[in-house]
């Protein structure tokens, strides 16, 4: 049985996810995101969001920075900047653990649309690249969203 | 020579188109088509954008209306809705002119970009279907956009 | 020793209860509330911020609920369309329990200004008049806000 | 008789005048400035309004400027931060004419509170008191709002 404490709970959580994407956008980003599930492979546009997010990384390069703690605060002065939530990293062994909760795209794309989690890997590469990184290693998603639309990201071998 | 009043009315022109795009989806819009771009031609997105149109007019269907001051009212309540800006209808002969002013996709593509107005196309010439208008008649653009992004299409044979 | 798991949970809050109020109106909110604080006492300023809800809740009357979850509702639809958070209510003995989450004036004002959520006492309190509830029963703040911003009210003797 | 392109323009200048104001605190400031209106006179009003402009001012220093136009950008840097639309200004003999376009006082306040525009005669004078004008000069609201809300204040004798 539901407890009303619990259904409150959930209510907040539809209600924060909701928030995270303009309304402005989301009627657009489901029928243009169907129509290209119709023209290109899941392949292509998982390929297609990895580019666009290197370009964005370009385009917002990241200050040098010396620890894990000032790189994932120069993540979030770009993020901040453009409501599209935050991030979190932590070391765990040879690879990096990024968590990106509340992003727009997570809670704006039609549910199938699981290529657009490539958007936050080619971001995250190009930054890791930018920042010094060995080529070799690469950011791909280690876990599904969760309720809040929390994406994990690994970066390593 | 150009007087402190007109510098002042570009700079409002400027200010409040910048405005009608969410700061949200401003960056992800000018990569995503740039890439687009790279994948497609300009027929393909110009097409792609159409199609997306008629899915958005179709999830968002007009009620029955018996004049053209009635239609445009309801037109304009599913663009407020979305903050999509809105429209103007009036008879020109055996046309209908259809001008759209603020629409975010117009100040949130980059300027290139003149495909996505394929998208107003799609969503006009759908409702206009619905409406019983014959099959046979289309809506094109007939006018590129003006400095507040005001973009004139035309419903007609 | 704080993990980076309840570290990064922390930081979701805080950005969600950022998200809360407009940027727009964060700073005048504050100043503004600084100055009428000198010029009244708490009280009134409870009575201000009581009174105007009140008028809130007569320019947005509900329409006629027969239960519980109805009346809920109702309020929600009012509380969706003006982004303010929303509300969940139960019955408790003879006291209906009102608990109203990610309100912008929680977030918006100073954190002194607890007089603020006077506001939403004279709403909900004029609200159950207009549903019919005796006069003698009042809406009080029963509990402070939580770190997401969820005020408790009670409504009865 | 109005032309259909009249017609449309004023449509244009309705919705964007809508538009400067967040939904979400409009509807708050409508029924807390008739209560304030109950409780204070004009006259403080627009005083409490002047001593939070004030405020604004010395929570947001501007930058030391040398010229008009300079003065003029770091001003606009901080208005275009909180979505406040901005300003002009020009030499007019002893006088500078300020010129505020679009903000969101002017459209979120019901129409007769005309003393709300104390708020940025305070934050300019305060501003101006800073880059080191004489503490006898003084900022005025010259003209009232045009149709979209741009308001006139002469800072002098």
């Amino acid at each position: 049985m539901t407890t009303p404490e619990v259904h409150m709970e959930k209510e907040i959580i539809k209600y924060l996810s909701a928030q995270q994407c303009s309304v402005q956008w989301r009627a657009f980003l489901e029928v243009f995101s169907q129509e290209l599930t119709q023209q290109l492979t899941v392949t292509n546009l998982r390929g297609l969001m990895r580019r666009s997010g290197e370009r964005f990384a370009n385009q917002h390069p990241l200050p040098a920075t010396e620890t894990i703690a000032a790189l994932q605060e120069a993540i979030n002065v770009v993020w901040r900047s453009q409501n599209w939530g935050g991030a979190s990293i932590v070391e765990d062994g040879t690879r990096l653990i990024i968590k990106h909760y509340l992003s727009p795209l997570q809670s704006g794309m039609p549910e199938g649309a699981t290529w657009a989690s490539g958007f936050l890997e080619g971001v995250y590469e190009q930054w890791m690249h930018q920042s010094g990184a060995d080529l070799s290693l690469h950011v791909t998603q280690s876990r599904l969203a969760d309720d809040l639309g929390t994406v994990e990201y690994s970066f390593g071998k």
